[in-house]
């Protein structure tokens, strides 16, 4: 073997960084599919970061403590099952060979709950680098609340390897935005500048000074002028952990695909390398000869050696831990109990029991504030929910009442301040949730769900508890126009895989929403009302909270005879079909349903959903505000859909509702023309 | 009337300036509903603005050679609707008065088409100042692609009044930094920064520098220290003109709801002042004891007289024009083309004889390799069709041979690279269309499409004919993995009104497919496969390009007798229904229909719906790689839908497509279930 400069530390590590390289090259060129050009120039500044700086136990890859890392530029995971591999997380050299196949443990970009290791589904860009501030501020808010003097429990940094989609992104730049307002001095990314992108030289379309950028954000920002160079990078993590204020940006100049003959163009990023060039790159890095896969004896042993290097700091943290629990009982078993997302027992019961004191029959209330005093019932409870809004908590009512505003002076605020910024907030309730200990909140207008969408996404594909506050739900917005009133977002959200979407008639559906929420082990989305809606009164009505959590019930069955046709409503329109079944007392004998959830009440048996709608009562009509798409299964080829299916208008509510037909007469004559 | 600080222009200027603020206050009053502070705060620079620089005629809105005007701070509406009356666009102070009313001209976001003089709906935040770019950059095209020695045709400005709110969007981000890189020196942004959002303070949240980004971003930044001196207002506007080589950002300091009781504090953004308060705000500003809605004679005047400025100019440029007729026919009948919307006669002909030549029924192809190839047979005849990719032209094949990229350097290029920025891309695309001039279209993965959706959103709400070619639109695209992977995309694009989605099953549908996105008046969604797919060959099926067009058609009728069942599929499960039907042949006779559109369907007679689908054959099956939702509509309580929906899976797309049961045999299986 050639000497080697100093700066590559040693032949060692420089052996370790081509194997990392080699390793992905070769997946890619096994699987026919993939990306080497981001581990090939990726991996010395990678190599680094893992084996130098990140804090973690490859035997225990849930240690709360743990250093943080995130493969923003998801695209690179080869290069990240090649490290998880040999440094003795239990994946093997079988698996990297199975990368890219149906049940293997290498997918092709990282997700969370396949690979052990993997902190973070990525892929989608900028949503790694936002997911990072989630978990920074996640650390910084459990060290506030739990560690005590002589007991450090939570002191880890958040590390992420970033690439210039990340930057690129505009997800990106609002979490960015974020992290330096909140000060967030144990974030580290690393910016691996290739200045290159699918279609060309990133100069194309990316000519920013990304440095400057990131100042104005009030980030610390080096430049690593050659990411080959191992000692540079490291000198520039010790200089990011040293500052303490903000976060750290290091941009480091590499070359996509380095060191093959693909080297610095775009054709070295989605694809294997070809046999040849495959070959060209090995014998540019002194592996000519040798087999794919192969890995040296000394890196295997620097690897595992290098793997070990935190087993005693995680085996001290384990000592403490124990003693911190016999000194702080309370605070441990908290700990304990956030950390392993057990809810306190009976929270359901105590919640049912407050929101019916706190919502007395005669006091029409909108849901979106029903919700926020359900929110801080809970909240007392389950220190775990913290959340906040898109700068527009006054409205979502997303405030938790006598709690700080998370800030580097109140690094254990639990509301936030996360500006106009919906894609952003999203992200970063996924790292909070992804860190462990909380149960995230964010809230927004429901027509705004858009911005969140493909957070939302990665809540739902990683199964994370993440809790979308989404208010003002219908053209009941009234005056603030089309822009403003949501219409198709009921559709859209209910078209997500593994995302339960609530839409509850009045209070007492809105506590049972939040009390699944906060149950289920996935995603939900609280869909709200702006206007105030009357409350099923508990005394008529006490199947309400049983029945909303099986997803749609009857409220209020036909009288004197069986019901001849069914109204199925949600949410704000559920008042509608009480009142029309009203009006139409004497004549037409009506059942009304309550559906606050399709997910919920697809997941039931078949008997319970007969029982709810049977199959013999055709004559159904369904209410809601907002496109018919979806309501076809429930209320069958007889039925009729009363829904919106344009886009909205500039009114008062109430003038909106009459003009588009949800009035109780109209209601009543549509039930009507069932029958005829 | 006091004296007036020279600062203020002089004493006519400044009452003009009080009483476009006391109207806008006024409009919220009355409506009750509404936000004053921005228009209490930005009236300054919006009067110096509209009055001394902005080149428009009110007599003729929608003058090619105007210079745009956005107001990316929609919810300050009233602002520009007490400008529109008093300047003469035919705003009468009766339609103020009606503000936010149902059916009113002043509804409660800037709504286009809604009123004279509004060039783009705003309202969802970022997006106006990512549509002005849009319409820069449409500017500088035509204007070299059209503009002659001596004939000057296109030469305008593009403003936007910009808040706090729209530098925090990540769209605002994106796009700002592709203006930068393009170089855009007519666009010239205010921004009214008053540092105050809905939850108090921008600097809790937003304290990041926005001088300094905009600087990286290659904007020529400047700073007005008092947004009320309208002669610094005015100086900061010439130096941006004398720019121009840059976008300009003037960051004016003011405050929100100034001279309000209210000033600066939120409560001034979002709410009428009320009565007390309303009248304190027109004592501060010598208007004690009017009637609601006064307007002086004098600024009656003066706003008429200003408003009148340009009208010169826009008489010259009708003669430039003519003469320009005279000296270049050709070129001006296609600019009167291009700008009045009118396609080239007979180009669907020409198109569908060019499609049926380029794909051999034995050769199969990818529907997005189709589309590709359709757009570059549309594109000579279709000059206004520009665009390109979010970063992923060389798989969603929208590179236009033999054109150029936009860039300082080439303006009139067709091709864009709009780097990682989906949102920022679809934003700029409504911004081209706005224009006027051109059919813009914009690509990246059916996934990422939730990355766009605020933008789509903005599209069908202002029915612009965007294209969105939206290529990898199932678990076809394989190996990615989940994060790739859209499952839910389709469901969640149809439930958007005003939006026409379409499928098509090969590259004749392909063809099909741009002809008709190319000629409604609305914007259009293409989902393209990432997989090769057979031709449906034209000799076999005549009618597919007239049956597409439908939006769903019988494609293969069952042999020798009546079908009894009906399999019904979009795009690349076309295929799958024919072999499955193949499978059948001698045992069921089994209907294929190919769905293409549900929005195109929907919208064909109630006779022609029953030739398709009979209600008389029950027996349905629905093959999509996607989301059940929405399909019941088609396949009834009788039918089956195979659909996926859960999140995908890494491996390869034909492992995968085997797994989840998309195999002729399985769906032959399904087919005779029905019978059982």
């Amino acid at each position: 073997m050639t000497p080697v400069s100093s700066k590559l530390f040693n032949r060692k590590d420089k052996a370790s960084v081509d194997t990392l390289r080699l390793l992905a090259a070769d997946m890619v060129e096994k699987a026919k599919s993939g990306h080497p050009g981001f581990p090939l120039g990726a991996a010395p500044m990678a190599y680094v970061l893992w084996t130098r700086f990140l804090k973690h136990d490859p035997t225990c890859p849930d240690w709360p403590d743990r250093d943080r890392f995130v493969l923003s530029a998801g695209h690179g995971s080869a290069l990240l099952y090649a490290f998880l591999c040999l440094s003795g997380y239990g994946l093997t050299i079988e698996d990297l060979k199975n990368f890219r196949q149906w049940g293997s443990r290498t997918p092709g970009h990282p997700e969370l709950g396949v690979t052990p290791g993997v902190e973070a589904t990525t892929g989608p860009l900028g949503h790694g680098l936002a997911m990072g501030v989630g978990l920074a501020l996640a650390e910084r808010h459990l060290a506030a609340r739990f560690n005590r003097p002589k007991f450090t429990l939570f002191d880890h940094h958040t590390y992420a390897l970033v690439s210039d989609g990340d930057l690129m992104e505009g997800v990106g730049s609002e979490a960015a935005s974020l992290a330096g307002n909140q000060g967030l001095g144990k974030l580290i990314y690393l910016y691996d500048s290739n200045d290159m992108t699918i279609e060309g030289h990133a100069g194309l379309t990316f000519s920013e000074d990304v440095r400057v950028r990131f100042t104005a954000y009030n980030w610390h920002v080096s430049v690593v002028a050659d990411g080959e160079d191992l000692l540079s990078v490291k000198m520039a993590l010790e200089a990011a952990k040293q500052e303490t204020d903000r976060p750290t940006l290091i941009i480091c100049r590499t070359k996509l695909g380095a060191g093959s003959p693909k080297e610095d163009t775009p054709g070295a990023h989605g694809e294997p390398l070809g046999p040849e060039a495959l070959a060209a790159t090995k014998a540019h890095y002194g592996f000519e000869g040798k087999e794919p896969f192969f890995v040296d004896e000394r890196v295997t042993k620097n690897f595992l050696e290098l793997g070990r290097a935190h087993a005693a700091t995680r085996q001290k943290w384990e000592e403490t831990l124990a003693a911190y629990g016999r000194q702080y009982p309370d605070e441990a078993a908290e700990l304990n109990r956030r950390l392993s997302s057990r809810l306190p027992d009976s929270f359901e019961k105590k919640l049912f029991s407050s929101a019916k004191a706190a919502f007395p029959p005669q006091t029409p209330v909108a849901t979106r504030v029903a919700s926020g005093k359900v929110l801080n019932l809970l909240a007392k409870d389950l220190p775990e929910l913290i959340g906040g809004s898109a700068d527009l908590a006054p409205s979502n009512k997303t405030l938790i009442d006598g709690e700080d505003f998370a800030s580097a002076l109140s690094p254990d605020g639990r509301n936030f301040h996360f500006g106009v910024r919906e894609q952003g907030m999203g992200a970063i309730l996924n790292g909070l949730s992804l860190h462990g200990g909380f149960i995230p909140f964010g809230g927004t207008f429901l027509v705004f769900s858009d911005f969140l969408r493909p957070a939302i996404r990665l809540s739902a594909l990683m199964s994370r508890k993440v809790i979308y506050v989404l208010t003002h739900d219908s053209v009941g917005v009234g005056e603030d126009g089309p822009t403003h009133q949501p219409v198709e977002h009921l559709a859209a959200l209910r078209a997500m895989p593994n995302l339960t979407v609530l839409r509850p008639a009045d209070a007492i559906e809105t506590a049972a929403a939040w009390a699944l929420a906060v149950s289920r082990s996935s995603p939900s989305a609280l869909i709200l009302s702006r206007q105030n809606l009357p409350i099923l009164d508990p005394e008529k009505y006490p199947q309400v909270t049983e029945g909303a959590a099986k997803g749609a019930y009857v409220l209020s069955e036909a009288e004197g005879q069986a019901p001849e046709a069914i109204i199925l409503a949600s949410g704000s329109e559920v008042p509608l079909a009480l009142a029309a079944q009203a009006l139409l007392k004497g004549k037409r004998p009506v059942r009304v349903v309550s559906i606050p959830s399709f997910e919920l009440f697809n997941e039931q048996s078949p008997d319970y959903r007969e029982t709810v709608l049977p199959a013999k009562i055709s004559k159904r009509l369904s209410l809601e505000a907002g496109r018919s798409l979806g309501w076809d299964r429930y209320v069958g080829p007889q039925g009729k859909i009363l829904s919106i299916d344009t886009f909205g208008h500039s009114a008062p509510a109430n003038v909106i509702f009459e003009k588009l037909g949800f009035t109780p007469e109209n209601v009543a004559r549509l039930v009507e023309s069932l029958f005829s």
